[in-house]
């Protein structure tokens, strides 16, 4: 299969790339890759679906969110992970259900804030949930046998170092195991799943 | 208590207003009353607050989502849904954090269409989910003992005729019962709760 990771210079990606890349040809965008996309932007989108063609399967493991205080929130900082976590990756699936072939699939990344939620991550629980909702939604009207899923992991071990201190308590997974589910929505035939990766 | 309405004319917040008015002090906040507030700028949202005071509790049942199948939505369409019924939700509450009392109320509303997608409401299952994500992910850093609950209901009897179209086989549950669940998240004392409520 022809898969498009989008985030496949992160520590998720990588560990899906090594996953993926002994058996199917990946096309790998990230900051500094020879092609490049700005998720927040939907001609950017478009413009790397244009240079790529047809593909069997795009993942999507970027995008941002502001992380703060609830008190220290405004419509401004929840705007950071609206535009980009949330309707970059939405936008990645509406503008590439023109690209993908028959039977390919989506799969996007969400997290386990939304039914777990830390202090300052208000707007993570927002994005997350909201994800897991589009996904289930638009499952359903997804045309010519197009599927579409999203991982929603935990706190990753090797994101301990920079995420950690606001995980404290929760049990990490490895970047492996959540490559796995990635795997399982892309070679599997579900749709409208959401794969909870957890200890 | 004194207890804010947004919505207070429509017809999830007439049935609210008719549960709740012999033992408090309603302020219906619609299109057309004397306080009036468009819930998608911040700067209204303000206003209604610094005219209104200090209050105890405060209901959303206002809020608008693009209809539209998969195929033809996009992301100016989304953003009606993010604007209005998830901002404008979300941003009552960073606003009116400031204006409500000790150990006062919100309480949000989303719907069915999270869990249980019908075609055409990619974007009301996203706002949907995402209103419950803010729910819980609000609800562990309020101060001050405020707490934050979600009504999720299904297709109200009383709106069939509007959108019964986009609900075929499901049932409907009245405005009263659907009534019924706000007034558990005022009167109780739970917190980050979605109440669905189902037939």
């Amino acid at each position: 299969m022809k898969i498009i990771l989008i985030g496949g210079t992160g520590t998720i990606g990588q560990a899906i790339k090594k996953e993926l890349s002994s058996t199917h040809e990946i096309v790998s965008i990230g900051r500094s890759t020879s092609i490049s996309c700005n998720i927040n932007s939907e001609k950017s989108i478009e413009e790397m679906f244009k240079k790529i063609g047809p593909f069997d399967a795009m993942i999507v493991a970027a995008g941002e969110v502001h992380f703060a205080p609830l008190e220290e929130m405004d419509g401004t900082k929840f705007q950071v992970g609206l535009n980009s976590k949330l309707m970059g990756q939405v936008n990645t699936v509406l503008i590439g259900m023109k690209y993908i072939k028959d039977n390919g699939s989506f799969t996007l990344t969400s997290g386990t804030l939304s039914l777990d939620p830390v202090r300052g991550g208000s707007s993570a629980s927002l994005v997350n949930a909201a994800l897991n909702g589009f996904v289930l939604g638009s499952s359903i009207e997804l045309p010519r046998g197009i599927r579409i899923n999203a991982v929603s992991p935990t706190i990753v071990t090797e994101s301990l170092e920079s995420y950690g201190s606001y995980f404290k308590g929760y049990e990490s997974v490895s970047a492996h195991k959540v490559a796995l589910a990635y795997v399982k929505s892309i070679e599997g035939h579900q749709t409208g799943k959401i794969y909870n990766v957890l200890p």
